[in-house]
């Protein structure tokens, strides 16, 4: 499976290359695909602060990046560069509040350049530590992917239908997704016989990044407003609801895109099952549950004009991008360190105490 | 109540005068207000299907006067003018599928034809009952204003929130609205502190269309995009979702805009209250319930395009427009002939037996 799966992963983000951070500009798909080179912290944050890059995992991974081309900068000046440093510590992890992601991978950081030996190259440190972030990102995906296909595996019937949300794929993280990575191993293994993709307003992650995702691997998709989701549920079998995660809290509610609190309510009426699929990077034990979650407001603009063009009357917008699901309607959360079926707070710590699987 | 209503009404979309018909462009709205002039049943057919002119209640109302044009063309070129309006009135009919006030309308005429007496002209005969299917539309809006009204102050608490999807008001009916027009008495009764509205897409109906009649009027609104009306629900205190449809069965089941469905699964799920408010000529006692609604499905293609402008990757798209709320999800069914509350078939028949209150 692992192989396979590697063989199917054609797309990638974000690409680490003689010091430099190139980041495929997420705005413009699948229209254009541009490819633009940063070389410091701040330019790093504005990528992630307007979404030229977004997906909870990676946007982790980009701030590590960022953080490493801040180092380098603070350490040509010379001066007291680690105090210097906490400035893009902070621009960083300021981008964008939902995800824990951005600040977790920080805090890798952080303690590395604690941990640093006398003598020790610090940039060479901080470069290590943002790559091994990346990769092991990717190897949390190839492990998730795999769980989260062995637990539709256990549904009665081969060939399910599958709904997701917003983009989480290989646009999303450092391989080739979480929830989307789920979906790739259960197509590989001949699970799948459609996945209905939600467009994901206000900005289209699914028409314009997981449609192109899938359909680019030959997965058979069907592309639909985010309001048809229940319709669906009533009218096409769907057997489970797949999504990603900007962070989960120490009981198990999990922030994620606006419109997945919705989709759970619906899964719940209809008996459709919901699985959560993140890398335990997006589980933030220090918040009891999701109230305690910042959840980011974005300006009101983005729902009056679309694809650049003025739709709407000029008119006050609300447009909280995401949204906060109690656990108690998941049916599972999926991580690289295992899989909690009916999440709470005790089975929430027991996983966490685990050692990673991989 | 009557006569501030009628005083608040500022929008029409639906003129006819010295004998042709005059439709405001809705697909521009807002950005441009541009009325076109039809001459033919054919014409008035394409403008239904186009969706230049959209509303179960005002299509009703646009397919009656199409009729009138045809049977002036039929009558001019003398002939068995009667067997070849037959042609005219299957166009009308079939310009979309879903609300059922075209056939309503249209069987209206055809009805109104079958009593022509000996000597009486046949065209201002049509043409008068066209125009009180209008104007009788535009009173039922006042009396189900009025209705609707009253069942929102029966509730605890004064200013109450509500929560609307796509547009029904002076630009879906003859008057100012059906869910739009208790909206407006709610508001004019100072019940209500804001309503929350559903951008609805792909059609974007209450952004360009719900929006702009609001915000013209002062009501205060947010827009939201649909799927944050759970999350807005939960964090926003909404009391009632208020919405139209475009068919109604016997049993009490609802088809309208596609999203109304999973409104009313989140409204039932969060203990908010959803009335659904349409005239009697929306009800088709002739179905038993709402699986036998034929459901319009349009060009995916409207998904993949925003604003004249390609967004999506070019990639299979499903595009339901309505869907079916079932009656148990209802608390009431709002028409001019009165207010059924939790509808069943028995409550239904009661109501269609009832003379009109008006």
């Amino acid at each position: 499976m692992r192989e396979r799966l590697l063989a199917a992963e054609k797309v990638t983000s974000i690409e680490w290359r003689a010091g430099e951070l190139h980041l495929l500009d997420q705005r413009r798909l699948p229209l254009e695909e541009t490819w633009l080179t940063f070389d410091s912290a701040a330019g790093v944050a504005e990528a992630i602060r307007s979404m030229l890059v977004r997906g909870a995992p990676v946007i982790g991974i980009a701030a590590a990046y960022g953080l490493v081309l801040g180092a380098r900068a603070r350490l040509a000046q010379g001066g007291d560069w680690r105090a210097e440093l906490e400035a893009d510590f902070a621009v960083l992890e300021g981008a964008r509040p939902t995800a824990v992601n951005l600040s977790w991978a920080l805090n890798r950081l952080r303690e590395r350049l604690d941990k640093l030996k006398h003598g020790e190259d610090p940039l060479k440190a901080l470069e290590a530590e943002a790559m091994a972030i990346h990769l092991s990102d990717r190897e949390a995906n190839l492990t998730m992917a795999q769980l989260g296909m062995e637990l539709i595996r256990k549904q009665q019937g081969n060939l399910q239908t599958l709904l997701t949300h917003c983009n989480t794929g290989a646009l999303a993280t450092g391989g080739f997704g979480t929830a989307l990575g789920v979906i790739r191993a259960a197509y590989l293994e001949g699970l799948v016989e459609r996945v209905y993709v939600d467009e994901t307003r206000p900005w289209l992650q699914g028409s314009r990044l997981t449609a192109w995702e899938l359909a680019s691997e030959g997965i058979p998709l069907s592309l639909g407003v985010d309001s048809a989701a229940a319709h669906l549920m009533k009218t096409k079998g769907i057997t489970w609801v797949i999504v990603g995660a900007d962070r989960i809290t120490a009981n198990g509610d999990v922030a994620s895109k606006i419109g997945t609190y919705q989709l759970a309510v619906c899964a719940m009426h209809h008996g459709v099952r919901f699985m959560v699929v993140a890398p335990s990077s997006s589980i933030d034990m220090a918040l009891e549950s999701g109230d305690d979650i910042p959840l980011e407001e974005r300006d009101g603009a983005e729902l009056l004009d679309v694809g650049g063009v003025r739709v709407a009357a000029g008119v006050e917008a609300l447009n909280p991008v995401f949204d906060v699901t109690p656990a108690d309607l998941i049916d599972a959360i999926v991580t690289e360190k295992g899989v909690v079926e009916r999440p709470d707070a005790t089975k929430m710590a027991a996983l966490m105490s685990r050692k990673r699987l991989h």
